[in-house]
């Protein structure tokens, strides 16, 4: 190649701060390597309950998970096929992307979608949902749909405010909540909280490749299950459960379970889980810190306006009027290497995202800080420069 | 660990000599160790068509092909979600284990199975699957099921007379075939053979980890795609087609597709995929040479008694009245490190299975008979010592 | 592990900024681990050979190379046992603690050394050299020991004006350069600069593991090999020479080849030879502008004080009287996961050394400096805030 | 690639039957694959000292081990420097082509080498040592020299007789034995035994690449090292005690030392030393009876015709009159992708040599022997067939 036609491939370890699916660790990709073995194998067996108990951990449940090889849709495609029967009422919590995809997806299995419309910038009102849940004296409405953590704007939904307005309304639909981008960042308790599903992939705050996901499914959820009629086979917990691994229909894929052992090791035993989530919370508070400094100067600015709701696993950051963010984000891809989300459906090109999730630290935020910044400065955006100070002196303090 | 309490494990490389998943090359381990990428990044693109390109090569087609993150399973059942509605007729070549299995997400899913049965150390007469065409004069039936090969059983059922029956009779059901255990190890033509529907799976031919999987589907199978109502989300080619990827629903396994690209290198570029099949060919008569021995003195014999049917990528053996097969592969895999399938279902215990697909020359496959003759030699199992002799002989010839 | 107890380790990825060894690129690592190979197959021939040829284009060198299984001191013995005889007196261009380490070793050698004097912050006067050439009127000195690059000072001696004082004063002695941690990174020009041995090693622009390392050797030095008399047998280039692969003594380390034939890929056809020298400046720019920032406020300062002399791939920062450089690099590693370089030898606790050559990008760089303006201001290390705006001013430039 | 014109590659994963250097575990490849550490990190210490430990016990000594970055040869030279001074006296016991290695080096180092001269095929008689220590009375011999086990011929040479000659003899020698292909395969004692310098490396029984060696050093060694006048410098031991790892001049090859953790674990912790000797001898068993039973019919033969002394880590066979071992060794790597060692110096084409050390099995052991069968068949060499069955044999017992 020479230098002067085609502009050189960026080097270095290519920067990651994409919020799906997010950078894994050396140590857990080499351990994803793993040679083929009998998923029969009583010495995979070891492998995969210590990897079961921990995932229940990291989920906080005693209760019960199924395992998917899948996305994190299958996930939710199994939350739905098996708590549910056609034409039956499902309440979605708009917050975004997800939201809708969730909504689109539960009518395309058969259900009758009905949602709490929300700002996508404020969130949905807790009031809102309380008063659709009182108004469904009949209880029509089977299962309540949370995103938990909304990857596509940066958004937070406090779980325990809605089990709150279940509990307050004595409505017995099943709480579905969507922790793909939560799990292993944000904190999380399915059994404190009182979630029936939880919905979880491994390529986010489990810092897998994607292809494993899950579902936490509470005793309550499980009597649901026994009479759900939706059609499934692929999903069907309860042919799941007449087999020896309790999980999966067909071929077990063995290489994540080793990759998933040495992410939980890394989450338990080398940082411990509250560690990991104080390093979410300390480095959001840097981004974010940036970004506003950033918005001086009608520069980009926080998506989310909702303080109480910003997310700690991923920052959505508003382009001024007039510049496009997904140049923004070729001009950080091409000349520095570093690869920014996007924004999804409505957003595109108005917004682009930083994912904090998972394997990270300062260096790495403060990295991806500065090459926005550069990248914002080299592009002709707007901004009040010095946000990597403002990151710096959050980081500091 | 005190090498007198606890058996030691055994050392050296493991023997990985199941049928599925199989093993995976050095290289293609490595490769799949990618780190993270954007699926959007137009250089993943780049990698995902030349991946999706070959992919047809292996097929043998030119028309589409569909992917899921998934295992072989989520494969079937998009296959049977997007070509089928509610209450459709399929017909199911009975082969084994599989076809069973194919029979019952039919089933779950709310088709209506109808079966042509046979022996499963023979397979299925085409006669008998020709009369059932016949029969069907309002073309009640949409769909035809075959495995292609019964990885189960051990036997491979010709697809071109299958084509035939439904050519001969005039039928115009689609054809589905399970190629799982079959892709990239035995001829399979998917045009010239008129397949609708072909499902196939990353771990067997192909080389990979469990995790993906995909359909090649016709133009016909499209047409119907169009008006077929099982109720379906994750894996709905409609809406896979407005994706730019034009597969996944949700987020797309990168990392699959880095060891896919070696994978297909490696089959095309190094070797050459008609040298694949001969070589699969050439290790079966092997394997098959060193069984049909031992079974002289009431050893162990070829499951499948059909010569014309007998399998290319995995050979199961029966053992001989009151020797337990799994008792035998404890052997071989405690003491020898030496991973046999075992029997599924109702041929659990009574026959053990050779894989022979995949990543494997003459040392290999020779070490895992000379294994195998050691395990039986050491378990006591009646048997004509001197198997790998005759495999030496069949192979070099 | 419980976080109350011991401070958890550090998450994400460890910034690697010392400057020996450094970054080893991902694909050079999964490179590295291949399998064993025969080193006298013909097909690891191929990839030596394309190996040994990569290396003389990096050492743009038409001339001779060999190799040993060892580190760069390995190379620098094997120069001296080839070219020097017991007595013979070599001039060594002092820099700093690698020179120092060159003539302590010619010394245990048996050989007579002489110095050219330097101040380490300035680094020798060339006038100085041409000055000892030519007082060496009966040409006692046999070789010039000049280090290219010298890594604990991080700075760079002009190869070219050491040529020139050679030639201008006529004198016959052989040219020894340390290009150790130069190759790849700086400007080298073995052939042009008539450098008679140039000792180079694997783990640092080459970005490969330690434990190979090699000389580049002219036609002259090759004829003074045939009269030297030190004794040697490991690294002798006579018994190499008769060796089918013209290097090492002893088993070949071909996992070695693997990962270089990866990272010549990656310096010559992914990036360019041009653009990685153009990246090493543009970076050490980005570096040197942040400290000088920084060495406001009686902050901490470039250690190297002659402009045209600072390093591209190195930069040594002197800390301000009274604090500690270890201390602040155990907050850099301890806290944030960045590993910088000490002081060596007198220099310790006295500076710390930022490593900028090998596998790096904008976001790498930027994330160094950042953590260490974090290190810094955590540390309470005087220092004028706003480094790293002054690297990213440089960088839009 | 098309079929018909070039030989496909092998597929499926080379068997490597060399016996230098030998398989490395899948496991201590990926190990290796670590990214870049500090050296002086107090982390990366941890590992170190913990390797050294662990070191010391496969040695079987409590007294010193200097490690060098370097081949084998290396710690054989660094063992001469170390110990002896110019003009000294070094008995050498011939064993084959690398008790001459041995010998050269020597003499290119500048000492006096002595003969105690043997015929290949059965080894030196300890008697004809003991005779030539007798005749020694001024003790002008300073060190003897003794190669363990014999690669280039398949002879294990017994210490202890040799440790027993000395005593017998007061002789006040120091023992150099080169453990090079027994260490972790053969049991060897260096205290018990009353070895002074263990010369080992990483590439045969310790399962790593090659590239790291070292020597283990009795007290009486350390003394003598102290008026040791050969020039040194990068092998010195008294630089190295400076150091604060206490080996190495130079950068230290770290990523050897995450291989080498691993490889500890697995002989220690997993298999257990003493039966990972046994393994050794076991399977070494079942190569010669392989190849006894291959010699009837003026087959391939034993080259070591002295069964005291045959070795556990690798066999030598001799070729019948007038067929070459190259050409059968091309037929087995070419065909078959199974790789075998060649004989070396004055044995070339005339032996192969079938290397079982390190990381093997029943199946891998039976892999490489069935196909060696397949490649004399193949290539016409006379034999008596069944050799696979004897090994089978001898295994079952």
């Amino acid at each position: 190649m020479s230098a002067s036609q085609t502009p050189p491939k960026p080097r270095g370890r290519q920067f990651f701060a994409n919020p799906g699916p997010t950078n894994i660790p050396d140590s857990v990709l080499l351990a994803t390597a793993h040679h083929t073995v009998d998923f029969n194998d009583p010495a995979f067996a070891e492998v995969y309950w210590a990897c079961i108990a921990g995932l229940k951990r990291v989920l906080k449940t005693g209760q019960e998970v199924f395992l998917y090889t899948g996305s994190g849709h299958a996930a939710w495609e199994a939350s739905l096929v098996n708590l549910l029967s056609p034409g039956d009422v499902i309440l979605i919590l708009e917050s975004g992307h997800f939201s809708q995809s969730w909504g689109r997806m539960a009518k395309d299995l058969g259900l009758e979608v009905r949602t709490v419309a929300a700002d996508w910038r404020r969130g949905v009102e807790i009031a809102d949902l309380q008063a659709a849940l009182a108004a469904d004296r009949e209880h029509a409405i089977k299962a309540v749909g949370v995103v938990h953590n909304e990857t596509s704007t940066g958004m937070m939904i406090p779980l325990p405010e809605v089990r709150a307005a279940l509990d307050a309304t004595g409505h017995p639909a099943l709480l579905l909540a969507d922790t793909i981008s939560s799990l292993g960042s944000l904190d999380f308790r399915m059994d404190e909280w009182g979630v029936d599903a939880a919905v979880g992939g491994s390529q986010k705050g489990l810092m897998l490749p994607t292809g494993l996901s899950f579902t936490g499914v509470s005793r309550k959820a499980l009597k649901a299950h026994e009479t759900a009629r939706l059609p499934k086979h692929y999903f069907n917990w309860g042919a799941m459960m007449q087999r020896p691994l309790k999980s999966f229909l067909g071929t077990v894929p063995t290489s994540f379970f080793f990759g998933l052992q040495e992410s939980l090791r890394l989450m338990e035993q080398e940082e411990g889980l509250d560690n990991v989530l104080a390093r979410h919370t300390r480095l959001a508070r840097a981004v974010r810190a940036a970004v506003q400094h950033w918005s001086g100067n009608n520069g980009p600015q926080l998506f989310c306006t909702n303080p109480a709701r910003m997310s700690d696993s991923v920052t959505a950051v508003l382009m001024p009027e007039g510049h496009d963010a997904d140049a923004l984000r070729r001009v950080a891809m091409q000349r520095f290497n570093l690869s920014l989300g996007g924004g999804l459906g409505p957003l595109g090109g108005r917004l682009f995202r930083i994912g904090h999730l998972g394997d990270l630290n300062e260096p790495m935020i403060l990295g991806t800080l500065a090459t926005v910044e550069l990248a914002i400065k080299v592009g002709g955006v707007p901004h009040q420069p010095g946000g990597v100070d403002a990151a710096l002196a959050s980081l500091a303090a």
